[in-house]
């Protein structure tokens, strides 16, 4: 009997993720052998500090290095895992791997949102493979999904998400009807949101993860900061009950879908939070949890949907990633021909002709007239109503709360939208500017 | 420029998704091409009669033949697509095809489930691959999923919602609260089920598809014959309106999961409608739509949702396949490390030591004591009541209608359950055998 094979790692970075790969080799590592015929071994960990001791696993002393060339360049390595996040060293240290000819996993969804065309160049040159699923939605093998189990088929849009911490929050306040800053603060004391939450409350995560579906889906890559952002922080108590009473509840999406000539025609791409009919399956994806629903021409919809974040299930999805490279070392071959290659750039629809329904919540002193204002000005930007509710007088007619009046409207062009609640909010009979937030179709 | 490399296919078999795979190559041609590099082109097809003309597609006449086994041995073919069905000819045709070198695709549940071994045995001595992603909820890519997006990790469990036809027949059932044998012969009126509705509703289809599956997520092949099942005729619907009563929906079933060690341990695997709580996302898996909901060690709960039949949908698997093959033949290898190997023959859980909570409905005479002799019988076999609910008198005390008193138990040995309800159904008091529905956990 021989000795199984064995694949070499590098890890680059040890934090949350790196910890959960060496847990999730330690402790699944007689299944992944079987599966594999091949064992797969760390053999070098590029860390910052290596005499930290609050590591959230246990590991070899002599495992751990401040070099990450050495690390990456160690004849007995085959595999780097950059899971240093960041796009600056984490980029240089990718590139490296790969002039190195080593394969690479990563996590880092920024690094190949902003800069995949130099990545996966240099890895087509190499002839190295570069997995990410890890990048997106944590543990749901949404990349594996849209590259391999879809290979056949041809996405007209998705749905998604895949911001565990912004739907935590809106779940939470969905339950609770407290305000956002509230839930924040209680999320960034528990360890589920960042002292700096803006990536996540902002759209900025949701983005750089837009983007690489966009690419998987639509192959084309986008300019990231072009995508439109609305940021949770949008969202009150007061539009999570008046949602729940039209039959909806507000979650944190991300948003794609081609326009025109398939293949060719302009990319839609947003991200914002939306209220979503109850009944839809997105609507009961709470909590920290992930989902991304895809309309496809062949599979019609359907739906992913499991842990986006944490440490052992982005770990898996790191490992599966380790695995299927093994797989396809062991067959002699990379695997390029897996990965879409964007022949286009394909252009994004601007976002004045975005189309959506809206919900807008209006804030107006409560006068007789006031409504036949708001519609006129809405008609006239040709933004159809759908529904309107008109609280009743508040106990005093000079009192400082505001009267809300919520429409919901037929689709229509954000262009249009704004350009009427630029009207709207100029009026003297209003209180405070329009709250606007997109109702999901 | 050099002309794109081209692989040929022969379909056997052009019924409902032979011709959707005809359809879904022409349809989406260009984006396959783009993605494969390559171009996948039907070089021949096996019918039973080539004079039909009532065809999904219109096909070329000079790709028809009666002669499956020249279709296969075509030297221009090099994926053989085995679409017809059964465990007889289909099996002689899959083995023939390995036997002739030719990567095999198929989507054919029954024979994989009861010749597991053989085929892959097959595969395995003459270097080809078998992939089947369309054997198992059609266009959901649950194979690929647990094959390759979670190989690192060890699932614990699965629940699923894997027969359309039930799910349909359930979801309406539930909707309309009208009888199992209207809405069966609406849904055969319709060609939703089929003429002999016994595999689908009767839990048949199901059990193949479970075996699968538990080959898949532990390693071992099982004896689909010994799979305990339950078809949905048992619900009736006022059990549908007592689930709801409870906070349930009732839903078509499988399930499994290891037992004692991980990896060697016992397999419990069933198939049979069940209650749902009301906030699972299984709840809403409605109409024709399939779901597998998955428990493993390091994603924690994950589902896939989509459409689990029609033609496009399965095709869509089917092509996928293709693809997956044409790039292992492109980096020049076999992917036969892809598969799992059993390593081992798992016993089964014994059907008596299955433990779940149970809704139980009796039929009983509106006596006095009638609950207390109920339930002393259960208490006496350690069957322990969570809730209990008992219709008021019928309108007169000699009526023909039964008084029903339902009983929703803690989690109980199926053994004990049987027991007590041989009991009870043999008291004077009741008026008919006691309905049991287990409660999903």
């Amino acid at each position: 009997m021989t000795a199984p094979r064995t694949i070499g790692v590098a890890l680059l970075g040890l934090g949350n993720v790196g910890g959960g790969v060496v847990k999730l080799l330690e402790d699944n590592a007689a299944a992944i052998e079987a599966r594999l015929g091949a064992r797969l071994e760390v053999r070098a960990i590029a860390v910052r500090d290596p005499d930290k001791l609050d590591r959230v696993v246990a590991v070899d002393r002599a495992l751990l290095t401040t070099d990450v060339d050495a690390a990456i360049r160690r004849p007995d390595v085959d595999i780097v895992c950059e899971l240093m996040g960041g796009t600056t060293l984490a980029k240089d240290a990718v590139l490296a791997a790969i002039a190195a000819k080593r394969h690479v996993v990563t996590a880092n969804k920024a690094l190949l949102a902003e800069h995949w065309g130099e990545v996966f160049g240099a890895a087509e040159r190499a002839g190295v493979d570069v997995y990410y699923e890890a990048a997106v939605c944590g543990g749901v093998p949404i990349i594996r999904v849209l590259r391999e189990g879809l290979a056949s088929d041809r996405v007209e849009s998705i749905i998604g998400i895949v911001n565990g911490t912004s739907n935590y929050i809106l779940s939470t306040m969905t339950e609770s009807r407290r305000p956002f800053a509230d839930i924040l603060a209680e999320a960034q004391a528990l360890g589920y949101a960042e002292a700096d939450p803006t990536l996540d409350v902002g759209g900025g995560d949701a983005a750089h993860k837009l983007a690489i579906l966009v690419n998987l889906c639509f192959g084309t890559t986008i300019d990231v900061a072009a995508i439109p952002k609305d940021g949770i922080d949008v969202v009150d108590p007061i539009d999570l009950a008046y949602a729940e009473k039209f039959g909806y509840v507000i979650k944190p999406l991300v948003i794609a879908r081609e326009h025109g000539e398939p293949g060719t025609g302009p990319i839609e791409a947003r991200v914002h939070p939306a209220l979503v009919p109850s009944n839809w399956l997105l609507a009961d994806v709470s909590g920290a949890k992930n989902a991304v629903y895809v309309q496809s021409y062949a599979l019609g919809p359907s739906m992913y949907y499991g842990a986006g974040a944490g440490m052992l299930p982005t770990a898996m999805s790191v490992v599966s990633d380790m695995i299927e490279i093994a797989r396809n070392m062991f067959a002699r071959a990379g695997s390029q021909v897996a990965r879409p290659r964007p022949t286009r750039v394909r252009p994004m629809v601007p976002v004045g002709d975005l189309r959506s329904p809206y919900y807008l919540r209006f804030g107006v002193h409560d006068q007789p007239g006031v409504l036949g204002q708001l519609m006129t000005i809405l008609g006239a930007h040709a933004v159809s109503i759908a529904q309107v509710v008109q609280d009743g007088a508040p106990a005093r007619r000079d009192s400082d709360t505001p009267v809300w009046v919520v429409v919901l409207t037929h689709s229509a062009r954000e262009g249009d939208v704004r350009a009427a609640l630029g009207e709207i909010d100029a009026l003297p009979i209003v209180r405070e500017p329009a709250r606007v937030i997109r109702i999901a179709t």
